[in-house]
């Protein structure tokens, strides 16, 4: 059975949709898609803002209640049957998200055991058969199949195989 | 630089030894050893209070305050500066556990940092040179040579190469 390790953030769980819809309303501002191109949504706030976006992001609850990726849930529960799945979330730099990322996942991906979760720092020393990332310095390391997911702050990125949605990995992992 | 791949519980953390303190001074009762071999120092405690013992295991704060295994923090802060140190924790058995086991490390061996300490499920998919741990469970799918740190529950495990101590591991990896 092939091994696939699957990131959280920007690929089933959505902060960033998240934060901009609460500073939108809290702010009444928006966002500045071309500064995410660096690499972090972060940045597409106004500079003023960002350490009010960093706050909550540190902050015990935010990762609790992420909207979830459109489809995630339906094609990773037939994935679950046919794969072994890793859900790798390099989490370690907020320690208060570690407890609600495990609560979340439970909560929408009750088909998921918590065997198959990993929190960490880096994600230099796991091994499998793919890895599905929305961050380059996560799968540039990976000695398996490397696929970038999609996401506002890399879609200038070149030299990956992109799956731009949860429908394209159905497509390949489930024809 | 070779990668190490270190436990926690019963390696650089004692949880059985905090909890049989616990126990001797709540029920003025003792362990009985032999009871352990089977794996698991929970069993060393009489039946009719495992679910106490278990109770105390999955609830916020055991994990904050445990005694550090003697010697571990000198030889390991000498390691970290010759080796690739990874601390990997089967944790997630236990969500509560997580935070507690970041600020335990972060108190206690601040020379790590957050990029050096994974929390997961299962350790099948972590891989490096060697691994310290005190089951076979975690070490016997490793590709690394593995290293059977010696525990209550695990001295009638023959077949692997043991670390008896941190004093033992100071031989090994630092002459």
């Amino acid at each position: 059975m092939e091994r696939i390790i699957i990131d959280m953030d920007e690929v089933i769980a959505d902060p960033m949709g998240e934060m901009i819809e609460w500073y939108r309303k809290e702010h009444g501002g928006d966002v500045d898609w071309d500064k995410m191109l660096v690499g972090s949504w972060v940045k597409g706030f106004p500079e003023q803002h960002q350490s009010l976006v960093m706050d909550r992001i540190v902050s015990p609850g935010f990762f609790r209640h992420l909207p979830v990726m459109e489809d995630s849930i339906e094609v990773l529960r037939e994935m679950n049957e046919r794969y072994e799945i890793f859900i790798v979330s390099a989490a370690m730099e907020f320690p208060n998200s570690l407890k609600d990322k495990y609560d979340w996942l439970m909560d929408h991906f009750p088909f998921f055991t918590w065997k198959q979760i990993v929190l960490c720092g880096s994600k230099d020393l796991v091994f499998g058969d793919h890895m599905i990332d929305d961050h380059v310095k996560n799968l540039k390391g990976f000695k398996g199949k490397q696929h970038l997911f999609t996401a506002a702050h890399n879609l200038e990125i070149t030299g990956y195989d992109r799956i731009n949605n949860w429908k394209e990995a159905r497509e390949l992992f489930l024809k």
